[in-house]
């Protein structure tokens, strides 16, 4: 698959469009899915300009990963949550919308199904709400 | 979440059960799904014993996120499969019941959506013969 540079995430990369961000290091962001599928859904992506995990280097694989348990450790302890899914989808076929590698990191309580995706953006100051606890989590481990 | 050595994957890992396996080396091993959610659903797991992502060293996760970027790409080829979904579940909440990390890799068709999981198993014979495509698949890669 061909990477398109004017895809959303690359976008956010660069700075030309806001998220709420969690956390980012040399290789990765991390930032609150707009149209969650459960409260506090975050996204795992890395720098590389890579439409999927198969065209993903390795080296980038590796790191994205290791932040993807950071952040699957934080979500647990800030939301208090049983579960957590990570989703990784590649093609549309496989339901991939945005062309850029990533990683869907999904808080999942008890009995409570995922809504479907891309449904209705949830405001920015309710996720920065609920960034806050992802940040503070991070900040105990 | 506390290992527990009896789960169905530490008991293939240590040869007390079957599987048709399509990959291993040191760190990790890869078989065929019995209960598939689609045609070539393929299991990719560290041979570290972790309940979950959460719980299992950076340094297995690193090991196997780029195993399963190998039997993504090779079970695209295998299965002529326009998306790959990759999906890791961590606790009852999200859908875990073989309490060892564990990943699936996903070849997904257009417009055919998942089987629930865990419904018929798949005789041996199919699963093997669909194994034969994914390793003739990884030979070439």
């Amino acid at each position: 698959m061909s990477y398109q540079t004017d895809n959303i995430f690359a976008r956010i990369l660069r700075g030309e469009l806001p998220c709420v961000k969690v956390y980012e290091d040399a290789h990765t962001i991390a930032f609150m899915d707009i149209m969650p599928q459960a409260e506090g859904h975050l996204l795992v992506i890395p720098r590389e300009g890579a439409a999927s995990l198969l065209d993903l280097s390795a080296e980038a694989a590796r790191e994205t990963i290791v932040v993807v348990q950071k952040l699957a450790r934080a979500a647990k302890q800030a939301f208090d949550a049983p579960g957590i899914q990570v989703v990784q989808m590649n093609g549309s076929a496989a339901g991939q919308t945005v062309f850029h590698c990533h990683f869907h990191v999904i808080p999942r309580q008890e009995d409570a199904p995922l809504r479907a995706h891309a449904t209705e953006p949830v405001p920015t100051e309710r996720l920065e709400a609920l960034a806050q606890k992802v940040r503070a989590a991070l900040a105990q481990t």
